[in-house]
């Protein structure tokens, strides 16, 4: 549930959004499939992701190099589920792109 | 519910937590406490909450500079609430500090 990342530094994309309530089961399925999508991306290191009341989604995912984060951005599919996003899934979103300078766990 | 940040760079504090089930009460009056104290603290920016499925907390919050996120992680009461985590709380956290490069919303 707690993404295992490498050692510091390396980049998280932020991505906040609201769920709209409509197209649950898509919804579902398209998170479920980016998941997949991602996994098999070059320079993925990991996810973690929770959606709490009021459907506010918080997924961060986490990426070896600002390139693999622009190559997952530019991916064919997740443009398809972006343009989803935007119909159909979220009242509102955004997206962070920052880099990770230092971590510590518990 | 998504916080409104000025443009980039800023900067994250990505805390992803496993809540343990335990003294829930007290874990729920110390989150919002925390988040009052925050709020009070200088250079903070706004943050983010959600709890999903299995007790995955993730709270991101975000500041104008990595002093403030340092003189925030030193606020005397804060230490308190970061003791209470490790004893109580929580079963595992992962805090990552990460400068924000560029951010865009829908």
């Amino acid at each position: 549930m707690i993404a295992k990342t490498p050692e510091a530094p390396y980049w998280a994309v932020i991505f906040t959004a609201v769920f709209s309530g409509r197209e649950e089961a898509e919804y579902g399925e398209t998170a479920a499939r980016m998941v997949a999508l991602a996994e098999e991306s070059p320079g993925f290191l990991g996810y973690e992701s929770a959606q709490g009341e009021g459907g506010l989604e918080i997924t961060v995912s986490y990426w070896d190099s600002e390139e693999a984060i622009r190559a997952w951005k530019r991916n064919t599919e997740h443009l398809a589920a972006q343009k989803r996003g935007r119909e159909a899934f979220y009242s509102a979103y955004t997206i962070r792109v920052a880099k990770v300078e230092r971590a510590y766990s518990f």
